[in-house]
C-alpha cells in the first residue's frame, strides 16, 4: 500500500496511507511491496525532500520509447491516481526494453526519484533499478494502442476505456461529485436513505418501466422438469382416482364388518397414500410449459413477489416516508426508464440524487437546490482542478469559467408566468416550439433563459398544474403548483423539484384528476392522514451534472457502463 | 432551516446550517420560518447560553398528556434528528390541548427554552408561545399509537415505521455506516465507481438472478393494438399480392406499347404504393399476441437490450475493469438474489460494499478488510453512541462492547487448513455439519471459531479451490485459492474476498474447470491479456454489518424497504 508523501492540498483523497497493520500470523503468505501512488509524487509540494528517495511504483505504460540506440527507454507511467504520468527511465541493463515499451503494459518498478536536468518541465522522474513485475501487452492486438481515440470508438470497449485520459478523468470527477454530494447533505443535517430498486409503485403514473421477474427462469425449470420427467396423462389420473375409490371402499367395508382396529388403520394408511399420490399427479398434471396464465392473462401471483414488480423510476415517494419521520433525508441511487430513446441525453439506467425536507416549503427547496449546486461546483474547483483543466483544454473551453460562475453568482428566480412573458417577447430567435402560457418549457426555451437572457443559473417556479405531477402542491391561485426547475447553461434543466401536497383532500383530488387510481397510493395518502407536514424535495440527474461540469456532450461517456436500447455490455 | 447551536462533538452530522442565501427575488412566495432541530437543543453543551432563547421547532408528538386538570399539557416531541425527545409545555390558553396530545400529531411550535425545575433530569424544555402548524392524527385510526410495538408488526407498516425509536435509530446508524464507508475509502485513495445494476454478465455462474425485461409490456401493447386494429387475414394478403401483380403487369404493358413518360411514371407510382401496402400488411400479419418466440424459445432479440438481461448479483467483475485502470476503487450499491429464502438473514435486494485493489495481494486484502471493519466500529462509537446505547439497552447488551472489541483488537489470521484442524478437535460441541478438509464452513463453524475459540474477529484464508469461485487466484499448492473470509461474533461471515487470478492461462482453465463457457468472459480475460496486474478485493454485506453493529436479529428490520419472496411493499 502507498505511503503518504504529502500531496498538494488541492488534490482529492489521500493516497492510501494505512493505519499500522496487525502483525502477520503465518509465513504462508507472500509479503507485499510498499507501493507509492504516482499522484503523491507528481503533486508533491516539497520536491527536494523526495529527490533521492527509493520507491516502488506500479502502473500502465501510456507511451514508451527506446532512446540512445536502445541503451535506455523513457516510459510514461500512469496508475490512475491522477491525470499526470510519471516519467521513468530504464537502462537496457535493467530489463529487456522491448518488453516494457508497448502501450498498455503493466509494470511494477523499484527505482530512485531524481530531479530531471535543469530546464526540463517535468518535476521528478524515476530511475528504474529493478523491474519487479511485468504484465505484457501485445501492441499488435491491444485494442487501444493509440493515445487519441474517439469517445464513440471507446464506447465499444467499456472494460478497457478507463485506461484513457478522458474516461479516467471522468471517473475521478464522478467520484468527487459523489463524495461532495454526501458531504453537502451531511453538513446540512440530512440522512442518507436507501430507497428500493425493485418497486411495486410507479412514481409518476406514466414512466415506461422495466419489469423484474422470475417467470421466464421458472418456466424454463418447469420445461426441463417435464422433459426429464413427463407429466401424467389423463388416464394416469383416472387410474389413480380409481385406486382412491377402491381403497375408500375397502376402508368402508372393513368398518362395516367391524374389522380389527389394526386392519382398519392399515387400510386407512393405504387410502391416505393413494390420495397423496393422486394429488401429486394432479399437481404435476397442471404443470404447463411457458409463462403461467390465468383468465387469459399472465399470472403474476406466481411471480417472485406475488405481483408485478418493476425497477424504480424515482425514489421520491418512498423517501418521503422517511422525511415524514427524520425530517431531512436524501436518496442517491440508480433509477431506470425503459424508453426507446437513442439520444445523447438519455440512459436506461442513471443515478439520481433526491433530497426530501420536512417542515420546509418551496423557498427552502430553492435555497437547498442552489446551495447544493454551488457546493458541487466549488468542490470541483477545489478538488479536481487538474482533471477539469484537461476537460477545458480538450472538450469545452468554458468549463472552468462555468463552474466559477455558478459557484459565485446568485441564481435568478422567476415565476413560470414571468419566464413565458420573457420568452414571448424574444425577437432575435425563432423557437421550434411556440411559447404560450401552459406549455411545458422545451430545452431550447430553458437554455435561452439561462444562456442568453440571464447568462447564469435560473430557477423557474410556480408551473401550470396541468404539466406537472399530482404530488406537487397546488397554489392558492388554483392554476399553478409549487414546482421549481433549476436551469443552467450547457444542459438546461439540471434539477426539478416541488413542495409536496400535504393536504389530504387536495391530494386525493389531484390523484383522481390525473386519471390515476387511489388504491396504489393509499400508503402515500396515509403520510397526510397521520401527522401531515409541509415538505418539499428535488431531484438532480447525476449524469447531467457531470455533463454540465465536464462539458462533454454524450451521457454514455459519463457513466462507467451505459445502458440504452439494444446495449448492456458486461 | 435549522440554526446551529453547537451540537456536542460526539453527535453525527451538523444540523443544517445553511450558507447565506440569495436574496429573494419576488414576493410571490411564502417565507419560511427558521426551524431549530431538536438534536441541537438536547445535545447542546452550553445549556446556560440556550436558556431563555426563543425558537421554532417542528416534530411529531411521541406522547402527550394533559395535566393540571387540563390547564396545560406535556408533549414529548421528536423530529428524527436524534433519539431524544424535547419536552414541550403548552398552556391551554395557547392552543386547544386535545388537538396536540395524540401520538403521531405533527406540530410546529414557537416557544422559549427553559431550564426545568432543579432536580429534574431533563436538561432543557420548551414553553410554547404559539402553535404555528398542526398536522392532526386520529388516535382511533393511527396504526402505531402505542410506543412499544414488535418489529414484526412494524414490517407491515414500512411507510410509517421510521417514526419509531428502533427504526429511526437503525436509519441513523445505517446513514453513519454509509458515510463512514465513503470516508474510509476516500482516506485510503479509493475512487467510488458506479457498477451497473442491469447486467448481461453473471458474476458467479451460479446465482439465481432476476430478469429485467420489457417483453410483457411490449406484448400488452401489441395485443391492445391488434384489438383496436385487427390484423389482416390471409385473403387480405392474397388480394394485396394480386393488386401488386396487376399493377406490375400494367407497367409492363405501358412500357411495351411505349406509352408516354408521364403515363409510365404514374403507373410505376401506383405499383410502388401497392408494394408498400403489401409489405405493411405482411408486417402486421406477423404480429402475434403474447411473448415473441423464435425456434420454440423466447426471442430475446426483441427485448429492450436485444438479449437477456438481469439484475446484478455483484459488481465485482465490472469494478475490476476500473481497478485495472485507476488502481484503488470500490463500488457500493444494491445487489439482488432471486432465492426463495424465507430466513432472517436473506433479502432479495441488499447493499454490498466491494473494494478492488490493483498492485495488491491477499495480505493487502486482509489488511484493508481489517482496517475497514475497525474503522466502521470506531465510527459508530464516535458518532452514534446515543443510538447504540438504545440498541444495547433494548436488543443486545453486548453491542457496544462488541464494537469496542473489534475496533481495538488485532484480528486473528489462520489458514483454512488450520481452522479445520481446530474444529476437528472440538470436543465440547457436536456440529450439525461434520468437519473435514474440503467442506465449505457452515455458519455454526464460523461462529464457533470467532465466538468460542478466539473470542474476536478471525480471518480464515487459503480455502480449497473446489468450494470457491473461478476468479480466485490458485495457490502454488494447486489445491487452495487465495481467498479469505472475515468472521465476526454475532453474524459469522461478514466479508468474503480474494486475490484474483491474474494469469491468463490459469484463469481460462479455471473457467473451463468450473463448467462455464469462455465466451461471456472474454472481456474479463482481456484484462489479463493486456497489461495484467496482481489485484484483490472483497465484499461486505452492508445489512449484515448493521446486524452485527446493532445486535438486531432480522435483516428485514435494517433496510428501509425489505424485499423477499412474496413481498415488495411500496
Amino acid at each position: 500500500m502507498a505511503s503518504d508523501l504529502g500531496a498538494a492540498p488541492e488534490a482529492g483523497p489521500p493516497d492510501g496511507k494505512m493505519a499500522a497493520m496487525a502483525p502477520f500470523a503465518t509465513d504462508e503468505l507472500e509479503p507485499s511491496f510498499e507501493r507509492t501512488r504516482i499522484r503523491s509524487i507528481v503533486t508533491a509540494v516539497d520536491v527536494a525532500a523526495l529527490a533521492g528517495k527509493k520507491m516502488v511504483v506500479g502502473g500502465w505504460v501510456r507511451t514508451g520509447r527506446e532512446q540512445g540506440k536502445g541503451s535506455f527507454a523513457f516510459l510514461e507511467l500512469n496508475d490512475g491516481s491522477c491525470l499526470a504520468n510519471l516519467q521513468v527511465i530504464v537502462d537496457a541493463a535493467v530489463h529487456p526494453l522491448a518488453q516494457l515499451t508497448p502501450t498498455g503494459t503493466c509494470v511494477v518498478i523499484e527505482g530512485v526519484l531524481k530531479r530531471p536536468p535543469e530546464g526540463v518541465k517535468q518535476s521528478l522522474e524515476l530511475r528504474a533499478e529493478r523491474i519487479l513485475e511485468v504484465g505484457p501487452c501485445d501492441p499488435g492486438k491491444y485494442p487501444l494502442p493509440k493515445t487519441r481515440l474517439t469517445l464513440e470508438f471507446l464506447r465499444d470497449w467499456v472494460h478497457l476505456r478507463a485506461r484513457t485520459n478522458t474516461i479516467s478523468a471522468v471517473a475521478r470527477i464522478r467520484d468527487e461529485l459523489a463524495y461532495a454530494t454526501h458531504t453537502f447533505f451531511r453538513e446540512n443535517g440530512f440522512r442518507y436513505i436507501h430507497t428500493p430498486i425493485i418497486t411495486t409503485s410507479d412514481c409518476e403514473g406514466a414512466g415506461e418501466m422495466f419489469q423484474v421477474t422470475t417467470l421466464f427462469s421458472d418456466a424454463e425449470k418447469v420445461e426441463k422438469e417435464l422433459k426429464e420427467n413427463p407429466p401424467p396423462s389423463e388416464s394416469d389420473i383416472e387410474s389413480a382416482k380409481l385406486i382412491v375409490k377402491e381403497k375408500g371402499e375397502a376402508v368402508a367395508h372393513l368398518k362395516s364388518i367391524k374389522a380389527s382396529k389394526s386392519e382398519i388403520t392399515a387400510s386407512v394408511t393405504e387410502l391416505t397414500k393413494a390420495k397423496e399420490n393422486l394429488s401429486r399427479l394432479e399437481e404435476r398434471f397442471k404443470l404447463k410449459p411457458g409463462i403461467p396464465q390465468k383468465d387469459g392473462k399472465t399470472d403474476y401471483a406466481l411471480d417472485f413477489f406475488g405481483r408485478q414488480a418493476f425497477l424504480t423510476v424515482s425514489g421520491q415517494l418512498q423517501v418521503e416516508t422517511y422525511a415524514c419521520a427524520l425530517g431531512n433525508v436524501y436518496t442517491f441511487g440508480p433509477t431506470f426508464r425503459a424508453e426507446h430513446s437513442h439520444t445523447s441525453r438519455h440512459l436506461a439506467e442513471f443515478w439520481m440524487v433526491e433530497p426530501e425536507i420536512a417542515f420546509a416549503n418551496l423557498e427552502d427547496d430553492m435555497n437547498y437546490a442552489e446551495s447544493y449546486v454551488k457546493f458541487l461546483c466549488q468542490w470541483l474547483l477545489d478538488h479536481s482542478l487538474e482533471d477539469m483543466e484537461f476537460m477545458a483544454k480538450n472538450y469545452d473551453k468554458t468549463a472552468i469559467e462555468r463552474l466559477k460562475l455558478v459557484a459565485s453568482s446568485p441564481f435568478v428566480r422567476i415565476s413560470y408566468t414571468k419566464a413565458v412573458e420573457l420568452l414571448e417577447n424574444v425577437t432575435d430567435k425563432k423557437f421550434e416550439n411556440p411559447v404560450s402560457w401552459g406549455i411545458d418549457l422545451a430545452s431550447e426555451h430553458e437554455r435561452y433563459l439561462t444562456e442568453v437572457i440571464f447568462k447564469k443559473p435560473v430557477i423557474v417556479y410556480n408551473y401550470p398544474k396541468g404539466i406537472k405531477a399530482f404530488y406537487m402542491r397546488l397554489n392558492d391561485d388554483g392554476k399553478t403548483v409549487a414546482a421549481m426547475d433549476v436551469l443552467v447553461p450547457k444542459v438546461g434543466e439540471l434539477i426539478g423539484g416541488s413542495q409536496r401536497e400535504e393536504r389530504l383532500d387536495v391530494l386525493q383530488q389531484r390523484i383522481l384528476d390525473s386519471g390515476l387510481p387511489i388504491e396504489p397510493y393509499e400508503w402515500y395518502l396515509e403520510l397526510r392522514r397521520y401527522g401531515t407536514v409541509k415538505h418539499c424535495g428535488f431531484g438532480l440527474g447525476f449524469e447531467r451534472m457531470i455533463l454540465f461540469a465536464t462539458g462533454l456532450d454524450n451521457i454514455r461517456d459519463v457513466i462507467p457502463f451505459p445502458r440504452y436500447p439494444g446495449r448492456a455490455d458486461l
